[in-house]
């Protein structure tokens, strides 16, 4: 569960300390923003919610980053978990849907934060192919492969219907990308070399609707407990 | 971890099997759309990656769902995962933010598969503000308190930049909110009492960049594959 120096040796991280990494790379990237030069581990357990015993050991791994008294260099530290995670260098990223979920995903101002860049959108509605959303033309989604033999992009996200959803992956992989972000209700199937990640923002009020609901007896219902 | 039988108890669920009931929750509304009648452990493992075994014994707390060799009755099993986690009635949300991504979050057709419904959209821009959206009339920020007599949503969703985001929240909270789900990138500070989720859809990009970087030394444009 440590964070290995790199991955250069080919370790993988596991799942937990991954996505602990994330979080302290959202957070260092807000606390450059707001333009703090150093972050205590307490501060960050404050911020991320991870305990800063964990933090200490999970960033011992990425080199002397931390200064007694001082903390750590937001800036350098910030720099050190993108080589980890392997987004120290501009990526392109290749969006399929455009509808409103695609325009607000383009409008994210978060991209380049993370050296993200949109660097195509596709989608299938001739009324929206040729449109122009923040600069990028939509072009259809059956220029894919060809599109990409230009960007180069490993990752691709779909913002479409969920009974599309499969076809857009397989087009995309045929298209040489290698990470799906899913937005769409649909569990994908991809070969292996592909990696697909679920986002399920519903799953999260599902789930922050249990965190809130009285733990008493709700009377009737659920009374056969 | 294991799964107690309701709440009913005042037991709490912890997080990671909260979060395969949300899982599964997703996947049966999935398979009822499709008109599936049962699903097997095995099915389920296929689709939410959760263990058949992990699975089983989760499921076992909820009541006799399964039938051997049949498998799980879908529609009961996802009533019984809503009693749970507490989605089983109609809730009403506020949403906080008209633009781009509160207007695709409107949008989103998943809402009343889960039995949310937003209720009321608030908006601080004055150009944004009596403008109707999905049939829904966005209404000042300022009005939050008071509407929220009437609605009386427990949820809040903040689609807001994250300089807003605080004042949003307290604001909410004003209103007799008691979870928020943040989309800004923006720690939000808010009493024991309220639960606050945060949605960060460029961390999920960040973990999918590392999962699918090479582990070993790259070859020019991935050839050695």
């Amino acid at each position: 569960m440590s964070i290995p120096a790199g991955h250069a040796e080919g370790a993988r991280l596991p799942q937990p300390a991954l996505e602990r990494l994330a979080s302290y790379m959202r957070c260092l990237i807000e606390l450059e923003q707001a333009g703090a030069a150093y972050v205590s581990s307490q501060e960050l357990e404050n911020i991320t919610g991870v305990s800063a015993a964990q933090l200490r050991k999970d960033l011992s791994y990425l080199g002397e980053l931390g200064k007694r008294g001082i903390g750590y260099d937001v800036a350098r530290l910030r720099e050190r978990i993108a080589e980890v995670l392997d987004i120290s260098h501009e990526q392109n990223v290749l969006l399929v849907g455009a509808g409103r979920l695609g325009s607000a995903l383009l409008a994210y101002p978060g991209w380049r934060l993370y050296r993200f860049r949109i660097a195509a959108v596709f989608d299938r509605d001739p009324k929206i192919i040729g449109t122009t959303i923040r600069r990028l033309k939509v072009r259809s989604i059956d220029e894919v492969v060809e599109a990409n033999e230009e960007f180069g992009a490993r990752i691709g996200i779909l913002a479409v219907p969920a009974w599309e959803a499969q076809n857009v992956a397989d087009r995309l992989v045929a298209a040489g990308v290698r990470g799906l972000i899913n937005f769409a209700p649909a569990r994908l199937q991809a070969p292996p070399e592909v990696k697909v990640r679920e986002v399920c923002f519903i799953c999260e009020l599902a789930i922050l609707s249990y965190q809130i609901s009285d733990p008493a007896p709700p009377a009737e219902g659920d009374a056969a407990a």
